[in-house]
């Protein structure tokens, strides 16, 4: 079983799709990867792709990307609300079946170091790659923005790799290796919102939760329904199945049951695993039990 | 997603180890195909192999199995507690990820022609493969057994490829497609063993229960505890899901708790995802959710 590596990079882009598809079409050109979803924002004008293959082929279809947004986008015209600090703003690197953060961390740190090189662009190192605790969190890299890093470049924002100078156009890049995320929401039977805001609250870590959890309370509409939303950030600290005992719990603690589960985009197979091992009561439900996974290449 | 074969012959030789060996290394030997399990059996004088990998590969290695059967296996000579027909007694084709049951079939037929062509010896179509009724079930085949099929080769066991005549020491062969079957266990938090054998008893197809499942009921020991050991035959019949919950049910309402489940073997993926979907009561979790499943080939 060779490891499968995904790459999930965002690009100050969102408006223009003729040159989102260009760089669509840099990525899918890398024999070996495959373009598993793209999606625009346009108040937010930037694109996210999340492209997956053979470590080798990921990392040369994330340099692909970088040579097209170079092409395609200028930062000094670029208007959107989320914050950025480059063209290609940051290229997250993630461990799937039978690759290891480890392998990750590695290409992160040489893609960033070539794209340093080839574009002469300040490069930061994020999260399992950082070499620093204050390069681990992405909104801590990112505060001064593209507007204000020339003023910070030479004393707090000493880039990583590459000059300590902002390139005119394309601004600075963020990369690094960190877990699969698995975007994940559940639907309460009742209209009462403030329920899901309170579990959500109680079970996301930034208020005492559970570790590597983000949780918001949404009320959807037509039907009224209260939904917690989440993203979990590292299912080997707190898995599928554990957020589904805490959320079913505290609904039920309010006579208030779980209507469905919906699973946001895709996600890896072992937590696909784990979420079987756990509704079968098995000890684990490794990879290497399930016959396809054999096949995985 | 190309799809994925399996195969799981059962061969009458479970004594020989360097005899398996060599059929092992046949199979082995075909680019593509992985040999996922073997086991013999001394008693019953019989092995299993389980292999997988892409069609055409897989069709290749269970052509490299019957030469080397053949060479190994003298059914004149076999003892052997359990029924069999042929030195290469069964070959069963099951769909897994990305192949259908239909292209089982077709392989079925088209190796069990070539065979019959090949080594002169009669072949019959079982299961998805069945040419008429009298086919569909095993033992019905098999009940002649290898001493008995001359006499009824001619009128009721009339092969469905190749010559009315048992060769003289292979016998026959059976091969067909089926779904994948999934060898899954329950064990009680009792040692209450009547209690599993009547959940078996009610769940298991043959009397009465869920279609596709077969079921007993099993003593532990060390610690001592019941146990309702399952084959799934089809789980687009009956899920996972759906035993275990009819497993729950049953015992909570003598006031027993399910231990923990016990996976026999491998399973196929889509089984997982469907366990999976279930716990996280998702509507259905289809493998192009899954982001390493676009890898497998």
């Amino acid at each position: 079983m060779p490891g499968i590596v995904e790459c999930v990079p965002n690009v100050s882009e969102g408006r223009r799709a003729d040159a989102v598809d260009r760089m669509a079409a840099a990525i899918r050109a890398v024999d070996g990867v495959r373009l598993l979803d793209r999606t625009s924002d346009t108040d937010h004008n930037r694109s996210v792709f999340t492209f997956a293959g053979p470590a080798g082929a990921v990392e040369a279809a994330a340099h692909a990307l970088v040579g097209a947004a170079l092409r395609e986008i200028d930062l000094r015209t670029h208007q959107g609300e989320h914050p950025r600090l480059g063209a290609v703003d940051v290229v997250p690197f993630v461990p799937l079946a039978g690759a290891t953060m480890e392998e990750c961390v590695a290409i992160a740190h040489r893609f960033g170091r070539a794209v340093a090189e080839r574009h002469d662009l300040p490069v930061y190192f994020y999260a399992k790659a950082a070499p620093r605790p204050e390069r681990v969190r992405l909104p801590d890299i990112r505060k001064p923005q593209f507007e204000g890093l020339a003023e910070v470049i030479g004393t707090t924002h000493v880039p990583d790799a590459g000059p300590a100078r902002v390139h005119p156009t394309a601004g600075a890049m963020v990369t690094g290796a960190r877990p699969p995320l698995i975007a994940f929401n559940i639907e309460l039977d009742t209209a009462d919102v403030k329920l899901a805001k309170r579990i959500a609250k109680e079970i996301r870590e930034s208020s005492g939760g559970l570790p590597a959890v983000q949780a918001l309370g949404f009320e959807l509409t037509d039907p009224p329904r209260a939904q917690v939303s989440m993203n979990l950030l590292d299912t080997s600290q707190t898995s599928l199945a554990r957020v589904w005992h805490e959320v079913e719990t505290r609904a039920a603690a309010e006579g208030v049951r779980i209507l469905r589960g919906e699973l946001i985009g895709l996600m890896p197979l072992d937590a696909a695993l784990q979420a079987a091992a756990s509704g079968l009561r098995l000890d684990g439900l490794p990879r290497d039990r399930i016959v396809e996974a054999h096949f995985i290449e």
